[in-house]
């Protein structure tokens, strides 16, 4: 399949390795068609992985991943350009944490809204899941680095064909049928981008980012 | 040990009935010092029961859990008075939920704020420790209900030594130190309090409210 990765980033980086890795060609996409992390990634990750504009990507792919940081994935969405997202799947894996006050960064969305609906808003053709943005980007493509095989990862989507592709992706980066909790519709999202507070208390208090919750009961 | 259990919800109930079984006294505080589902569950909870004012109850507690909603919870510490809180512990398990709108629930305090620090500036005498607020009351009291050890229950407070005798009343209700996280100051309230969306939206997706979060990794 033919995937554009938007964001160039730590979570772009290793997710495209991955899908490249699955056998999917990736372009990521970046503001310059010339962009010297992209250009590093893309020369590491194989001849599957190439890099392009947000709008080269975005026209070109089938499935579009937003990577971006999400202060930034509003603006990197409409350079992408709404004709080139129309139709498309869009896996959001983005939170909208404002680090500009320093550590706890605040949410920049949250409580009656989240960035997964102000995409979906935004681009009312594309179908947006929200996915992954509870974890760290290792775990998020391979759940099989951490012992404890029930930890989770959800889904929030107002399209259930284009849930069911983004969770056979997911399978394909190794989660299980039992890991995969769809939450509903796109507004759940506001759980699970509302969740990082917390994660980033429970990072800190551990002193790493290995690590993901489970659902006991 | 003297407690004050101020609300007459299921969670006071919860709360005080345990705490009554583990050989505390307990003085339920309501609005009213002749509250009837105080009075009732006074009478099913054995001798060591007891009802009051928020201020009765606050006054001759040693320590105090606030079990109201999070909606009432500044009134009803207004009304059990800094006079009889200044010193003590109070165990805070509310959550912000403003349920005025339907489902899901808004967050009246979020992100840079939460409802623990609220109260601990209101009380700057009193000791807050915020805990148990990230899951069901039946858990809270029993955490042996749910299979699986190793779901978690977190503490948030400015006090160490308050900490330590929260959780020392926690290993009480069953918990072990492994499952016991100290997240930090009082700040770190706004994560667990934001959890609850998410908290929220699996219980919807399972159908039931019998299930906390493990931290696996």
């Amino acid at each position: 399949m033919r995937i554009a990765v938007l964001g160039t980033g730590n979570v772009g980086k290793t997710i495209g390795s991955r899908l490249v890795e699955l056998g999917h060609e990736v372009t990521m996409g970046s503001r310059s068609a010339d962009h010297e992390g992209a250009n590093e990634w893309a020369a590491s990750a194989g001849d599957n992985a190439g890099v392009g504009t947000f709008a080269d990507a975005a026209s070109w792919g089938e499935i579009v991943f937003n990577c971006t940081s999400g202060a930034h994935t509003l603006d990197a969405l409409g350079l992408a350009g709404a004709d080139n997202l129309n139709g498309k799947v869009i896996v959001d894996v983005a939170n909208p944490l404002d680090f500009s006050e320093g550590f706890p960064p605040s949410l920049s969305v949250k409580d009656t809204d989240s960035l997964a609906e102000q995409v979906q808003r935004a681009y009312p053709d594309a179908r947006v899941v929200k996915t992954l943005n509870t974890m760290n980007c290792g775990i998020m493509v391979d759940p099989s680095k951490l012992d404890g095989g029930d930890h989770v990862v959800f889904v929030s989507g107002n399209d259930d064909a284009a849930k069911a592709d983004v969770t056979a992706l997911l399978r394909d980066f190794g989660w299980t049928a039992d890991q995969i909790i769809d939450l509903g519709d796109i507004s759940t999202a506001r759980g699970t981008e509302m969740f990082l507070p917390l994660w980033l208390r429970i990072m800190r208090s551990r002193g790493n980012a290995d690590f993901n919750i489970a659902i006991v009961g």
